[in-house]
């Protein structure tokens, strides 16, 4: 997908995406989401408690960057994701142009490895060279913070990681209990952050095992 | 599909989710099942003993509300699901619009961690939103029922479990040694729950192993 | 498949199951096979040493009960199963109307739990009802054989459990650091077998993990 | 494929492999890659930094036996894989017509097995047979090397270990923390090579859970 895009192929490949991300046990029981913005600075968001395979592009909402509806999908029914205040959060701080929702079991057990701290590290994975900005050689540390009954009340927590000196390097928030949320300049970047973290998430859990 | 779908959008649907269900190892070796009902009340269920995934609309029954044949599939040769006392008496006590009928190794190990107990206690997980009425803080609680040499003589036990008042949140319930029955209300429900039970089912197991 | 399928159903059925269990990791890297009865009493049987998930109809061998060769594939370069003195004994000693060889890695696990005895035991399980003849209620026990060097070298062993008394309800043979044979009637029941097998191979690995 | 397949042919087998890579996880996040030769010597080789699954056969480079560009793909926007010198070294040492670079959990947990020493031993496996050369009664040596921070520092030592004596038998080198490089003669080969070696990881792995 080149910079210039059209708003159907993002679309497409949103509904794409989705799809392969069902295959892999991300987005079951219709959780998790995606979002990608469009040139004009709108962004494309999935919609809420549906069966996210089975998602098409006139299912997907139009936000504007503080996440208010400018476009509403053909189904009138749908609801807007309620990650939206958290994808808006990570576009404005980090510059991203997509966010991705994992409710990945991967996810929630790698969470679990980091039960008495603040933080998931990872070392010595040529893995994490697939992460913008990495080496092999560091010691990548993602923030993990603690689950609440709604979404919309992670955005406080969401944004002062996201801020924080030590979680410059993360492209992904875990957290606990629930899964994760990651994000990439564009929907390729997204794509490819969320099979490197899930690999990473795997790897730290079965060496965890393995100890 | 909305509350008015035909039977034949119901008829094809099932057979969408059984092959689904079957590349998932939900419903391996001709076991499992599900059903549906139809706006007149009388059932649309699958056959019994058959490879699952190459169910098609013309080989589905249709029974009563008591589970008697109302009319037969093409195939003359196939038999009712064993199952269908269990479907008529989930959707008769819980008001389901559709059960089904899982022989995961998930839900058979899910069980064996209730090994001494009447119940599987499942708690802190974001996926628990997924279950009807259920928040992610809430201890939900599976009835785990001893298994049966025939389906038939779970009936019993299946009607007491969900007339308790421990399991008024359920929807699902756990045969130890066996799988698990699931339901909601309509098909895309069930497919929902069949998704979060099964998440949770690997959840605890995971958790379980990595304590 | 009604009993008087055509040979060319068997072959098209034949190439379809490869590639279903080549989709579950048990012919890969070229492993495995497969086998099934013509109405005539010859024997359709998989080539050797290729990619089983691209094995056409055309590639079969035929061969009699002896496992000589009466027709050859279109392809002359394609050499009969090394499984073939295997497949004929069951074939004779079981009234196996198809018999298939699984090199999944659960095979050769499960064969593992057994390493001080001549056999694994399989109990408490629903999914036991899948196998021909057998209730849940039962001890199932399958023979397990010490693997050779070659293939052809494993008959007389294989001849020797499928005649012990205590393996007359078997309808599988687990071979050490090696993998299954295992059977029925026709091709259907051999594909229900696979997957009720490697069901309870998956089982009882995971079980003595859990214990 | 016949040794006299077109380039066209090479091509598009390449992007199939990659395809079936993808969908087991050993070329996830843009990661791993495989080269091919072609008649006159120069090699097919995929493009670094994709999404491996997407390639198509016009994104192919061709390069010379020592790694230089011949003729770049279409889109001149791809990078030439970062394996290139390894690849290269490969096809040299060991005369393989095709080269696979794995990025699989499965090829960094089976290296983890051999953290104190410099090799992976496999044993008691029917599925060694799979590798060219190999018998199920040999004790099969896997070099292990450390990883570097860039695949180009990784040349010397794959070198070293393709001319050690120890390590004629094997068609694969493991790098610690990364992945795996497995060969064959031809991509057929180096395709039943790839399914037989990750099934060896996971098997390796999996005995070590349950010991």
């Amino acid at each position: 997908m080149s910079a210039n895009a059209s708003e159907a192929e993002r679309r497409a490949l949103i509904c794409e995406f989705l799809g392969q991300f069902y295959e892999r046990g991300w987005v079951a029981g219709t959780g998790g989401g995606i979002c990608a913005a469009l040139p004009d600075q709108t962004i494309l968001m999935a919609p809420s408690g549906v069966h996210k395979e089975r998602v098409v592009p006139a299912d997907l909402f139009v936000v504007d960057r503080r996440g208010a509806v400018v476009r509403m999908p053909e189904d009138r029914d749908l609801r807007l994701s309620e990650c939206s205040g958290i994808f808006c959060a990570v576009m404005e701080r980090r510059k991203a142009g997509s966010v991705m929702h994992s409710h990945a079991l991967s996810a929630v057990l790698a969470a679990d490895l980091a039960r008495d701290t603040d933080r998931l590290t990872i070392r010595e994975l040529e893995m994490l060279k697939g992460i913008r900005g990495c080496r092999n050689t560091e010691v990548h540390a993602l923030p993990v913070i603690d689950n609440k009954p709604e979404e919309p009340e992670l955005v406080g927590e969401v944004e002062r990681v996201l801020d924080h000196p030590d979680f410059v390097a993360a492209s992904c928030i875990l957290v606990r209990d629930h899964g994760a949320y990651l994000w990439g300049t564009d929907l390729w970047e997204t794509k490819r952050h969320a099979e490197v973290y899930h690999f990473l998430f795997d790897a730290v859990t079965a060496r965890w095992r393995l100890r």
